[in-house]
């Protein structure tokens, strides 16, 4: 693989540490372009592969058996997805799907994964931390679901939108479509769009996919006061970083 | 400790795999009783010990800043909580408390728990799998809030507690109190009240803590059709086999 692809990888939270561990492994990744509603992994199939996000957005979804489609997961540049291939005999239990023609997609084989992970039991205690972390934001968001309403929720989804941004005012833009937001923060459409609305009163205004945010700490004091991670979480605290510099 | 809680351990699926690498963990398990809202951990705290119910129930809860409990999770005999312990510098993301008089837990400290991970890279991939089994039962519940109604919800509930009884008609009671439960699968008392009376259409009858089911494939067929896990769920598969038995 190409060294932009492996100092890519570096710079990510999974790879930055150990890189001694992760040595044999990186010269097996491949990276992969996908376009607009690729399928890169499929539910049920064999988990042969960890991905990475290089570029561009990718969804996870699941299907019920009555047709609905729940968009479990939506993943950023750095985010990592199939994870069951850190697991013997493990099948991937969602399938990923790229968002518009610009994603790119570190593939790191399971069998050079596992090894790399038994050979190194440092590489292991590191990989299971960010397990215990997937497990954690996990269980918040099901907390989430029950303590928090729909525009809380939806401002949630904002800040970490934020969060890289800094400054005390902000433009940015919905990087996906509402309607896979709206699956993803477990509401309809129509209460995403009315959320929106409800936002305005704390000086959020939307147009299209467009959104500009009048004060992010109002916007913060709104979310966070209600949420049970307020004071351990990453995202507040570099928000209020970035507002008070 | 006594050979008795050794014993009990080695039943869960936690400790029945890789003994030999238990080993030295197990003996310096201890068990200890609680009473009704004893704590047995506190969100915050420095993780030093993983937590295995031996008998009783146990609630997992977190305050918002609000003032709003919610239960994160419900721990029966053999569940664990306080994975946390198992990374370095960790602390609890919940809270812990005993519910009723009857709750015994073993307590496995963080230090040797680390060690031996660190030393038994078979053990190690066994943990992470149960850690990757953590995740998904996880997603599977965000999946469920969105895609399942609250009877239906409630009806998971009720056949995750038929599991081990088996037959086509049942008679269980409640193991906890129904606001307890409420909270825990995300809806207010009075919207669990009415999906008991709702699931009344499919024969299930409530009397106090007291449910009967007429008909568990009913049951089945009304939860498990709207349900992205079905014909890979292992309750679902379980009362299948015991109610064709």
């Amino acid at each position: 693989m190409s060294v932009a692809i492996v100092s890519k990888l570096q710079s990510f939270p999974l790879f930055s540490e150990h890189l001694a561990g992760w040595g044999t492994v990186l010269g097996h990744v491949r990276s992969k372009h996908f376009s607009h509603d690729d399928a890169i992994i499929s539910h049920g199939d064999a988990a042969g592969q960890l991905c990475v996000v290089l570029s561009g957005w990718v969804k996870l979804v699941r299907l019920t058996p009555d047709g609905k489609e729940t968009v479990v997961g939506l993943c950023a540049r750095g985010d990592v997805f199939g994870e069951a291939a850190l697991f013997a005999h493990a099948s991937y239990p969602y399938s990923a799907h790229a968002i518009g023609e610009q994603t790119e997609v570190a593939l790191v084989p399971a069998s050079e994964l596992r090894a790399a992970l038994h050979n190194d039991p440092e590489l292991s205690a590191h990989v299971m931390a960010l397990l215990g972390e997937r497990i954690h934001n996990a269980q918040l968001k099901i907390e989430q679901m029950s303590t928090l309403s729909a525009p809380q929720r939806l401002g949630c989804f904002l800040l970490n939108l934020c969060k890289t941004q800094g400054g005390s005012a902000l433009e940015i833009d919905m990087p996906v479509e509402k309607h896979i937001i709206a699956s993803y923060l477990g509401m309809k459409p129509e209460t995403l769009s009315r959320s929106l609305q409800q936002l305005g009163g704390i000086g959020i205004k939307a147009k299209g996919p467009h959104i500009s945010i009048a004060n992010v700490q109002a916007l913060q004091e709104f979310v966070c006061g209600s949420c049970g991670e307020s004071g351990m979480c990453r995202t507040e605290e570099e928000l209020t970083d970035a507002t008070r510099a």
